[in-house]
C-alpha cells in the first residue's frame, strides 16, 4: 500500500493524468478542445448556450466507505452533475474534479474513484477535462460540469397552476439499496441487487431530459434529495403549491417486494434517484410520459399558498405522510 | 450567534441569494445570463473559446481563522480562479462557489464570506452564477470559474530552450504577511500592513494576462505555489529546463525591509502571489517587461535535463537555495 501522501502531489497528478488518457486517449471533447487536463484552466471551442453546475460528496456525510466504494463515490458525483445538466434539458459536455485527500488515504482508492468517474464518462459522453487535489482531513469529492442546453433551458419557475405534475421514473430505489447496504444483508435476490445497485450507480435522465425539451415542456428539476424535499423548491421557485395523489406515485417493484409497508414512504422521502420532476400542460405531461418509459403523472400545480405540498389519497382525501427528506446541514 | 445547522439548507441558500443579488442586482453576466443562481444550473450564451478551471481551500490546510477573515478566505479563492483564467491570457466570466460547511458554523462566518466573494466579483467585473452547499465536518471553499480566451490560450507548456523567463511582479509578499499574521506581530508600520494585505488579499494578473497575449507571448502559468514549487511544472510540461538568476528575482520591497536576510528564500519559496511567470523569445518578452510596471526578466529556459532548474548568483556561479514550495499532500 502506498499512501498520497507518501506519493505526493505531482506523481499522484502524474498518475491520474495517464489514468485518464487511457481510458480518453484522445481527449477530443468532440473535436472542440484546445486545451485539456494539464494546464492552469482547460479551453474548449462552443457556441450557443453554455450551462454549468456543481456537485459534492463528502465522506461520512454523503457516503460511507462501508457502503459505497471508491469507483462507486466516482461515479455517482459525475452522475448527479450530469443530472443538473439533463434537469436543464441539457447535453453534458465536460467537467472538473476537485478532491479533498487525506495524506493517509491508499493510492488505490484514488485510482478506483478515477476509475468510476470515467465510467460515468464513457455513458454519458462527457469528458474529464482538469481538476484540483488537495490535503484535507477529510475526503471529499467536488465536480463541477458544463454542458450546452438551448436558449430556453427547462428551470424549476415555470410551473404553473394547473399544470400536470409527473416524474420521469420509480422512486426509492436508491434509498432501499442504502437501507440494505446498511444492514449488511445479503444481496441474493434479483430484488436485492437491483435495489444496491439503484444506490451505488444511479443513471441520470438525459435521454428524459431531451423529450421533454422536445415536446415542449418548461418545467423541470431532478430529484436528488427526495420528492418530499425537492417539490417545495420547485413550488418555492415558481410561486404556487403542489397536490400529489400518493397512489399514483411510481415505486421501484423492488423496492414494494423488500420493503412493503414502507415502499411508498421511502419513494417519497429517499433521495438520490436522480429521475426528473415535471410539469407542464396536461397534454404536454401526457405526450412526454408516452414517451419515457417508466414516467408517470402524480399530481397536479395549484395556487397557494406558495411551496405548500398536499399529499392525497385515492379519492382526494388528504393523507399525512412522515418522510424525511435529505436535509444537508443538519 | 445562529449556527448554519439551526438556520437550516433552505434558509440559508435563501440568504445568501438575497446577498447576491442585493451586491449583483441585475446578475446580467454581460447580458447573456438565461439562468443564474437558484435553478439547476447556470446558463448563459457564449460564442468563441470557453475556459474552465477549479480551486479549493481547506479550513486547517491552505488557511487559518486565526490569519484570515471569512471575507479573506472567499476573496482569496475567487481571486486564485481568476488568477488561473488570467494565465491562459484569457477574461474572467463566472464561477460557482462550493462550501462545505459544519453544523455549528455560525452564519455571519458565511455571510462573511461571501463578502468577499462578492468584492472580488466586482473588481474582476465576474459574476457568481451559483454553486451548491454541503455539510461538512472540516470547512473549505470549491469556485469553478469560466471564462473566455483566445484560440491559441497561454499554455504551461509551451517554453523553448533560448526563451527568456520572467515574471510580472515582486514575490514572496504573501509568505511575509503571512509570516506576519502568524506571529501576532503589530502592523504598526506601512511594510507590515502591505505585506498582510498581500496575504490577505492578493491580485490576480488579468491585466498582465492580456498584454502577454497581445505582445505575442505563447508560455504562462500563475504562481501559486511558489518559483521553486510551479517552474519545475512549467518546466517538465515543455520538456525544458530553466536558470534562474536569483538577482534579478523581483522582492517585494516591504519584504527586503521587514525579513531582510530571508527576503530572497521567501520570493522564491513564498506561495500565493499570483503573478504570472512566463517564457518566450528576448524580444517579446522584454516587450512584455516594458509594459507591465514591476515585471523583470528573471533567466532563461535552457535545454534538459528536462524539469531542472539552476539557481546562479552575479556571474553565473550556481548556488544551492534551501527553498519549500507547497506541497499540497504531505
Amino acid at each position: 500500500m502506498t499512501t498520497v501522501g507518501e506519493l505526493g502531489e505531482t506523481a499522484l497528478i502524474e498518475r491520474i493524468v495517464e489514468r485518464v488518457r487511457r481510458a480518453s486517449p484522445l481527449q477530443t471533447m468532440g473535436g472542440r478542445v484546445i486545451t485539456a487536463i494539464g494546464d492552469d484552466a482547460a479551453a474548449w471551442r462552443v457556441a450557443g448556450v453554455q450551462a454549468a453546475t456543481t456537485d459534492t460528496m463528502v465522506e461520512g456525510v454523503h457516503f460511507r466507505t462501508s457502503t459505497a466504494s471508491w469507483a462507486d463515490v466516482g461515479w455517482k458525483v459525475w452522475v448527479s452533475n450530469v443530472s443538473d445538466i439533463a434537469a436543464m434539458g441539457g447535453s453534458p459536455f465536460a467537467g472538473l474534479v476537485t478532491l479533498g485527500l487525506p495524506a493517509d488515504l491508499d493510492v488505490s482508492n484514488v485510482d478506483a474513484l478515477y476509475d468510476g468517474v470515467l465510467e460515468a464518462c464513457a455513458v454519458y459522453g462527457t469528458e474529464l477535462m482538469g481538476g484540483d487535489i488537495v490535503g484535507s482531513p477529510v475526503p471529499f469529492v467536488t465536480i463541477a460540469m458544463t454542458g450546452v442546453c438551448s436558449a430556453t433551458p427547462l428551470s424549476r419557475s415555470a410551473a404553473r397552476p394547473g399544470d400536470a405534475l409527473a416524474v420521469t421514473g420509480p422512486l426509492g430505489g436508491s434509498r432501499g439499496g442504502l437501507l440494505l447496504l446498511e444492514s449488511g444483508a445479503e444481496l441474493d435476490t434479483p430484488a436485492r441487487q437491483a435495489l444496491a445497485l439503484a444506490h451505488r450507480r444511479p443513471a441520470a435522465r438525459t435521454d428524459a431530459g431531451v423529450v421533454l425539451r422536445r415536446v415542449g415542456v418548461r418545467c423541470a428539476m431532478d430529484l436528488s434529495d427526495g420528492l418530499a424535499a425537492d417539490l417545495p423548491k420547485l413550488t418555492k421557485a415558481s410561486g404556487v403549491a403542489a397536490r400529489v395523489e400518493i397512489e399514483h406515485v411510481p415505486v421501484a417493484d423492488a423496492l414494494r417486494s423488500e420493503f412493503r409497508p414502507d415502499a411508498l414512504r421511502m419513494a417519497l422521502g429517499g433521495g438520490e434517484d436522480y429521475e426528473l420532476l415535471f410539469t407542464g400542460p396536461s397534454d404536454l405531461v401526457q405526450a412526454a410520459v408516452s414517451e419515457v418509459p417508466g414516467s408517470a403523472v402524480i399530481g397536479e400545480i395549484t395556487e397557494g399558498p406558495v411551496g405548500r405540498i398536499s399529499f392525497v389519497a385515492g379519492r382526494g382525501e388528504p393523507v399525512s405522510i412522515e418522510v424525511e427528506g435529505w436535509e444537508h446541514l443538519r
